[in-house]
């Protein structure tokens, strides 16, 4: 069983309202010294079998991905990602 | 200037409907070797100068995850990503 994890974010050139919103309010919570924050989508997608890296990024193209807008990362993981909350 | 990267997904016992329809979709792209799709956010952060992990913390705590709902991992990432759309 293999997990892939695709990384979709908005190009640099777009604008990106959303991450804008979380900036504009990080000075309410104390924090001053955060200049950008960008707010994408990650996919995982677990295969039964080996993982096929080229299909996955045929499907992160025609599915996952805007590419008119939106760049995406493709990598494998080894193992059950990290439960959660945890800051490592 | 260091950038820090929060994932932030479904508990693995929350329905996913997005990440569903995702994986219903594929066998019409000739997939038929996935088990599952999650689908979640990825926030990328870059702060001024040095990287507060604790605050980071407290910001995906607060602002940017569910914690009833949604687990969140925290990593700091070197340098600037890679560009896209680039299977790697």
């Amino acid at each position: 069983m293999a997990r892939v994890v695709v990384d979709v974010m908005l190009k640099p050139e777009i604008l990106d309202p959303q991450g804008q919103a979380v900036a504009n309010a990080l000075p309410r919570l104390g924090v001053s010294d955060v200049s950008s924050v960008r707010i994408g989508r990650r996919i995982e997608i677990e295969f039964t079998g080996e993982a096929d890296l080229d299909r996955v990024r045929e499907i992160a193209d025609k599915l996952l991905a805007n590419p008119v807008i939106e760049d995406f990362t493709i990598h494998e993981v080894a193992d059950e990602p990290v439960p959660a909350g945890d800051p490592s």
